[in-house]
């Protein structure tokens, strides 16, 4: 399939030109990017809902709710999900599945998991444009799944215009990454499980929490959702449709998509270059004697790196050092 | 202070030579690295001992124990800590100060906390020169103690020689993202709050995760410890010695070595590629004008990541699709 026809498929909204257009973003393809660049033009309409938190916590079961409330107001939906233990591959609880399924057969929605094969970077970059694909097939709202609330999964999540933290009584590691600032604060917090007996323990936790963000104090919904009855899910969505206004009416968004914008294009760079050293990690005979050399102590660490940077970049160690220095006097001036 | 300098009083166990050099390696400045040059031929010595886990179950208290356990065995000790909420910097609590404090005046413990300013990949590439310096300064044991269970902790904790997780009543999530195949498995796990009447319903869960990884069944101890009092201190340290025994006598400290040689380099070379791409992201006016295109849709983002591989470093577009075709062609062959 050439991309031209992907590109006028994806447009059509024909979900296997949208499947294959994704999956050559997961290879890091070179097709895939011509149908990024052939779709861009017709980007900027959806919405993307961004939901994390750590594994088990409810989240697939909370996205097929908001799936529905999607429906309701006769939106087209797309759900990205880059949860390694999801429905959409394994370890899900056949509730989940259940639940999902319930919307598999509506063509209005068009559900899928993210892989990518590894490289540094690959996958926020790949989730990024993947996104391009489902806004420019006409999807309005999309749902972005990640689990963990590791670096990786926050940093996906934030490509979100709003970004819902998913706990549950038990999630005491992700409030106690809240606290010391290891994660940053969403723009909305779900604790589902709510017929749990420690489900306003761990609300009251999260207030506390957030009370010493003087800027975000206050501004940060704490919702409690029972996902598999539905209870609370209306009222996320509101929640998520107020956050939107919020932020639009504040310019928001566009600072968002700002940060968005350099976010994914550092990602990108840094995503191609990783690629590039990768391929020198397992071809090129000089990096490989350099990391012999250094595994055997008989050349540094430093050394090897400049000799990398020159032969495998074609930098000129003089420019490292330039870097280097540039580097060292900012650092000094701060 | 001249690089020359700090290489001999480094060499000379010098506490204010090795305060200073990591300064300049967490600074990232080049002065640090002349360092680590002339300190490289005398490392492999010593061993390092990572320890991991979710912020407050007790990581520092254990440190101080497993100082204790090695000057007891006459070793010198340094401890370097990633924790952003450790006890040399903030957010913890009384108990863990008075027990580090216990060394404090030894001048045989070398205890430090490491940070860096943020540019990608820094922190382990400052992490593991600084182990360098420890090395050369004639430590017997380095205790790497990071906090959290993300990806950066996780390859943090991994520039060590025997991994240790730690545990206690609550690591819900840390356990979920072990049996999800997100935090890969340690070398030993540690329960601490032994006294906690959860404590064993904890490893009884953990030796089931285990038991899914046919490889490792069996092979990795889950130890019960209460780290105020000290008790199971005495027993982590006899099983970090058994695991260091068999991996070498099975040859695999230098299959680690390998890998972590590979990864350090991986790393350094990304983290300067970065630091230039930051500098241009600050400075190039073409950079900006790129970014300010793709913000107003009036350019796509993989135009705009080709243009500054282009511009930024130097490498032609042929360059670039001739990677891109060699990675698919990877891919397919897979």
């Amino acid at each position: 399939v050439r991309p031209s026809e992907l590109i006028s498929g994806v447009l059509a909204g024909d979900r296997r030109a949208i499947a294959r257009s994704i999956t050559l973003l997961e290879d890091g393809d070179s097709a895939g990017w011509d149908v990024v660049r052939g779709l861009h033009s017709h980007t900027g309409h959806a919405f993307t809902i961004g939901l994390t938190g750590p594994p088990g916590v409810g989240k697939s079961t909370l996205v097929g709710g908001l799936i529905a409330q999607a429906r309701e107001s006769d939106q087209d939906v797309a759900v990205l999900s880059v949860d390694p233990s999801s429905p959409f591959t394994r370890g899900a609880v056949l509730g989940d599945r259940i639940r999902l399924s319930d919307h598999i057969l509506d063509a209005r929605v068009y559900m899928r998991s993210m892989a990518t094969r590894g490289h540094l970077g690959g996958l926020s970059e790949a989730t990024s444009l993947a996104m391009m694909v489902l806004d420019a097939a006409g999807k309005d709202v999309i749902l972005l799944e990640t689990v963990g609330t590791g670096q990786t999964e926050v940093e996906v999540a934030a490509l979100a215009d709003t970004v819902v933290l998913v706990l549950m009584p038990g999630s005491g590691d992700a409030v106690q990454a809240l606290k010391a600032g290891i994660m940053e604060i969403p723009d909305i917090i779900v604790v589902n499980k709510r017929e749990h007996p420690q489900a306003r323990v761990l609300a009251k936790d999260l207030r506390s929490v957030l009370a010493l963000d003087r800027e975000r104090r206050g501004e940060v919904p704490i919702l409690l959702t029972q996902a598999p009855t539905g209870e609370g899910v209306a009222e996320l969505w509101t929640s998520i449709g107020t956050h939107r206004r919020k932020t639009e009416a504040r310019g928001g968004v566009s600072i968002r998509r700002q940060a968005q914008v350099r976010t994914q294009i550092t990602r990108a760079v840094m995503a191609h270059l990783a690629g590039q050293f990768e391929d020198a990690l397992m071809t090129d005979a000089c990096v490989q004697g350099v990391l012999v050399a250094v595994q055997n102590r008989e050349l540094d660490p430093v050394t090897a790196v400049e000799r990398i940077i020159h032969d495998v970049f074609g930098l000129g160690l003089e420019d490292a050092s330039a870097v280097l220095t540039r580097r060292a006097a900012t650092a000094d001036g701060q």
